[in-house]
């Protein structure tokens, strides 16, 4: 091994998430939105002009924070936005945890939290969901230096009430609280409320979803004006310019349309409920999720199994192959038709593995 | 204070760079291109679905680094990706400087390469450049943890000689040596010929300045095949994506106009030769420039008069206050047209202050 080669920083290898491009797939798998973005982001994408690339975006990203401000009815000053969710929670992480005491989330929840503890060298520790995948209130009332709670929770599709939010808010009045509701626009009810009253509390949302934009990287925090001051300071001090002119432009576009915005979201929710009909039908169970997602395991036939043999149909779901979540398919909502699709090849998969 | 607020991130407070928006600038202060990108930036603009967004972008990047592979004539997978040069420079730091000995820079470099060490938690050193803000090799010649070098340096403009660079090379093989050529395509000459001969060399360069794509956030490496899958390990381990579907699409487009690219090249380095020859008959003195700026001083009316001068006529320069620099103005090549008014506006000024 080459002296060089000693100083390399050791990470787990993380092989990327399958994206596929075949003509005639399913893609269940990456949570994406199956409709395309409001019709008011080809419109602004019609008025860009390209020319305009050759200058910097606007560091302070005013377009979009201000019309994320007019949208929540929340000042400019409270929303800080970011190259998706990801980059401002490892912002927020980088900004808020640095007390030395560990902070916590449930070992079951969106796979990344680790990764940024582990990068930014936060100590954490990850109580134990219960049986039924909820999150337990309790194992968040010790000395802590910072708390993350997806909710809905990632890959359960679990949604924790406000109630359940306030409780952990009212013990935990020294340190953040992060809400990553990347779901939450799939019928659960937003933190976004709680913010008079808390000021220790940090909302994160993304574009990808609900917005149909994962394309475009976009996400944003909410919070009162000293938090994201504070994550501006830091985000500032290391890197000026990460979102790209297209994003800032399309990005405040989409929020124009709220109608269209409805709709899609009860399109998929409608969508949604059925497959969980049909899937019960097949006999699977799964926690009653509030996302754009399904966390599926079944009775008699291993999900890895039918993992599989959905990919040989060109029918894309996730799997993770990790403790207590083995047995379990992640299957993102798409369109009813294939749902359709991917609920007749499952049935003839399960046909086929016998009674 | 609050307890929550103890625990907040200490950054140095840094206020991004001004980026004025007003119809009758003219904008030299952050080294951007005067002219479009070439013609395929709007062709490509105009043949990309925004329904597209829907779906996350291809983690690999594929069609940006097989386009810029092919550029430079080297594999896919020596090429590297990320959001503006920044974010590929921090990667590399992330990545590359694990040994706990000190990496080494100029005193007067590219603000941001002790950023990024404070934020890893790299020590550094800074040798000082000499009186004629060339880099002296011998400095880094001593026992380090890596080395990097911006090539042309900035804010000087100063190109050391590939000859330069070989020294440090042959005498760092063990760490590896980042050269950052953000502004080599004004004249300057290319490590990229030297990677064949050296393993231990990362050459990263940017669209932003002579590709007129500052608003796109693109930056790349290139080294070779183990550096850079090193890189994509570490980047991938805390967030799989971050170019979006707009960088990664018209960023391909951009490179295949080498006409286009050469000829806005060439007028900008004549628009700099010619700037270069009526400073100093104004008086002023600076470092023979590579890049797309002149970073001068005058013999008589101070920097920051200068700078505030223009400043009150809408023209932008920049103007660092830093010792041993605090006499300087940093002045990005505009148009033609631009420099003239710039040109004239100086003369102005500084026959309204005396002699």
């Amino acid at each position: 091994m080459k002296e060089w080669e000693k100083n390399i920083r050791k990470v787990e290898p993380y092989v990327p998430g399958e994206q596929p491009n075949k003509p005639d797939m399913v893609k269940l798998n990456t949570n994406e939105n199956p409709y395309p973005p409001a019709p008011e982001v080809e419109r602004a994408w019609k008025q860009f002009s390209p020319d305009s690339l050759k200058l910097y975006p606007d560091p302070t990203a005013n377009v979009l924070t201000g019309a994320l401000a007019d949208y929540h009815k929340v000042t400019k000053e409270q929303v800080f936005v970011g190259v998706g969710s990801d980059d401002v929670l490892a912002t927020a992480f980088l900004t808020f945890f640095n007390s030395g005491r560990p902070i916590l989330f449930p070992d079951i929840t969106y796979s990344f939290y680790d990764v940024w503890a582990n990068l930014f060298q936060i100590p954490y520790r990850r109580p134990a969901l219960k049986e039924d995948f909820h999150i337990r209130a309790e194992d968040y009332f010790t000395e802590n230096g910072g708390i993350v709670i997806a909710n809905p929770n990632a890959p359960t599709g679990l949604m924790e009430s406000l109630d359940f939010l306030e409780q952990i808010l009212e013990k935990n009045q020294d340190v953040i609280v992060i809400v990553d509701e990347a779901y939450v626009d799939f019928g659960g009810e937003s933190a976004l409320s709680l913010l008079p009253k808390y000021e220790n509390l940090l909302v994160v949302r993304t574009f990808s979803k609900s917005r149909s934009l994962a394309g475009l990287r976009i996400g944003y925090a909410v919070g009162n004006e000293a938090l994201i001051k504070a994550m501006n300071d830091v985000k500032y001090s290391y890197n000026s310019y990460t979102m790209n002119r297209t994003s800032l432009a399309l990005g405040a576009a989409v929020l124009e349309n709220e109608a269209y915005f409805q709709e899609t979201v009860q399109k998929i929710i409608a969508t949604r409920e059925r497959t969980k009909k049909a899937l019960s039908e097949l006999g699977f169970t799964f926690p009653d999720s509030k996302a754009n997602f399904i966390f599926a395991s079944h009775k008699r036939v291993k999900a890895k199994d039918i993992f599989e043999e959905l990919r040989k149909e060109n029918i894309y779901v996730r799997y993770f192959e990790k403790p207590k979540i083995d047995n379990y398919l992640r299957i993102t909502i798409g369109t009813d038709r294939e749902m359709d699709r991917f609920l007749a090849k499952l049935k003839e998969i399960l046909d086929r593995t016998g009674i």
